[in-house]
């Protein structure tokens, strides 16, 4: 069975005040285009289908034609919901679309759907299990001593409710921020916030392939078949080096599967460059979306109308001279003395209030922090 | 065949701060025990599925197993959108539910979609129409002399985009404010605001059956066979007498409509009472939604805490004495002198600028006060 992996779709996102929804119609359409190419069955998108909670009408259309085409092409489709998605709007007809070979997990009500296939080599489960955090599973669980501390034990957890038959091949959709290290029981106090919620990656040995979802940069974590596919568009300057493709993946008789990675091609390329104002005013005409650094020591006024006369898709202009660096300089100075973000307020609401932190504030603090932490993600 | 009438379901709909959500999961489940009591085939909803543009969680949850339910039963399921429903967000996924015998017409999209269903009599035909407003159907409209000036005009020319085989049994469904009597083609210019939106029924002429949603007091316009289903629930104080039902259409041959009514029972009724502090506070116990009308001549202090005792429920408390009958009586002598909304801000401005409203300007208003007053509809 030939499996096509998506992720971090982010329908109506914008990037540095560009709407993204063309870009996105045109990669998607490039998609459906590798998945006919490549002659696949399947198609699993492992959450952040959307951007936002309340999608844009424009995301919503783009999600429907999608689907539509997937649907005329009879593929199975499996989708979860990430932690940029609203659930219970996500799978809004699931049960009416599961009866049309779409199935959809919006939110984790206390098991984990399963749907079972065949090909050539025998029965093949696809396993859905969507953005959870401690608090989801927690839930469903009644004795105290159950509950999930940390991210990690979420998904431990959430899993224990699913049936896998080790005889058969199994495939795992889930939206996590899933790291190579196996995290301590206790170690996660060590973590700063932004690694409560890290899940070790050894959570998902019982699953043959694991299609992830939730870090943007396509990578393999723990084993050869456990990948994020990335977004399908760069979304932020720092990708600019990336390839973004489709994953492939076959899977053949248990215990072997093969991936390939088929590129993608979007309408505009994310690049920077940099220079002289006076360099970059020569440089080829281009619709890419442009990072510019200009090195003049002084300021140009109104350099991006003129830059735009050259680059009119120029996304971000910043200056890289002694005025900057120096200034890059203290920050970096600053930052040498940082402490996590539950440290800083501690001591701000030290100073305002003479008392410490009682242990509810700071679990109150600590789950606020996660939230805002996960939600730039 | 056997068609049930719904319309102006407005899930999600707060009435006076009451959220209406377990009202409507009540009522629907009713409605669902009809239908299958009723053994009917079809299920016509005629718009204002939502409440909003963008329906809460719990309205989405609640629509989505209420479709669920007509599937499961294999209902065929036609359903439009009315001018508080997003049309693109309503018809999410509807080329794939389409396949599965339910039928959403979002927004009009220059055709009038049309669906045909077999019984003992025959072809049935099923044609629907969303909410339209003149720029909705003007932008199929290339030559400015066939635009549509009103919403009769509106109606009539996305109609005329519809074909009707007369030799067939035709059903329409459409959510606009039906009139019984024809409105002159010039005559428009000499209703206030409040009526622009008025359709002329004999636009209808060519269907056997009008399956209207958009005025929530049932009731027949222009002939028998033209009908507002109203809505489930008593939405307002101003619906306290009506009798809520679902109308059952039973279309034979032809000519042949026979049309019954299933009252409706909802958890909570709608009431209201008047009479001195005393003589409330003196009367059965209720949970129904309570209009309460004191007629004391001084005001009882904290008066709504106490009935809250006797009515849990109560969502409204005014005075009926002569300090309230005289501020009404003032009020009456205004309202004889009033004019229309475009009139009271046309001498507004001419008393801030001193020039008077050009046509532009007057347009610009008009199609404002138009939209405002639409959206209270």
């Amino acid at each position: 069975m030939k499996i096509a992996h998506l992720a971090d779709l982010h329908l109506g996102k914008s990037v540095n005040g560009f709407s993204m929804i063309e870009e996105q119609k045109h990669i998607l359409q490039e998609i459906l285009d590798i998945f006919k190419e490549q002659q696949i069955q399947t198609v699993c998108i492992a959450g952040d289908v959307y951007d936002r909670q309340i999608p844009s009408i424009e995301a919503v259309n783009l999600l429907n034609w999608f689907l539509e085409e997937l649907n005329k092409e009879s593929y199975e489709v499996f989708m979860i919901a990430g932690n940029h998605d609203n659930g219970d709007r996500l799978s809004f007809g699931s049960s009416i679309f599961d009866q049309m070979h779409i199935h959809i997990a919006g939110n984790f009500s206390g098991t984990v759907p399963a749907y079972e296939m065949e090909d050539e080599y025998g029965s093949i489960v696809f396993h859905l299990l969507p953005f959870v955090r401690p608090i989801t599973v927690n839930r469903y669980i009644e004795d105290e001593n159950e509950k999930a501390g940390d991210y990690t034990q979420a998904v431990q957890k959430a899993l224990q409710r699913d049936t896998v038959d080790p005889g058969k091949r199994n495939v795992i959709l889930s939206h996590q921020f899933v790291t190579g290290t196996q995290v301590d029981e206790n170690g996660s106090e060590e973590l700063t916030v932004g690694g409560l919620d890290q899940v070790a990656g050894s959570v998902y040995d019982a699953y043959d392939y694991v299609c992830l979802g939730h870090i943007h940069r396509p990578q393999k974590v723990c084993r050869e078949t456990m990948l994020y596919s990335g977004t399908p568009l760069k979304y932020s300057f720092s990708e600019c080096s990336q390839v973004k493709s489709v994953p492939i993946v076959t899977c053949k008789e248990k215990g072997r599967i093969e991936i390939a990675y088929v590129p993608l091609h979007p309408m505009h390329e994310m690049r920077e460059i940099s220079g002289t104002f006076h360099e970059i005013m020569q440089a080829e005409k281009s619709e890419d979306y442009m990072h510019v650094t200009l090195r003049d020591e002084e300021d140009i006024p109104d350099a991006i109308r003129s830059l735009r006369q050259v680059f009119p898709n120029i996304m971000k202009l910043d200056y890289d001279n002694r005025r900057t660096q120096q200034a890059q300089h203290s920050e970096m100075a600053a930052e040498e003395m940082s402490h996590s973000p539950m440290e800083i307020f501690a001591s701000f609401y030290q100073s305002r209030t003479t008392a410490s932190l009682n242990e509810e504030q700071k679990k109150l603090m600590e789950d606020l922090i996660q939230e805002i932490w996960e939600d730039g993600q």
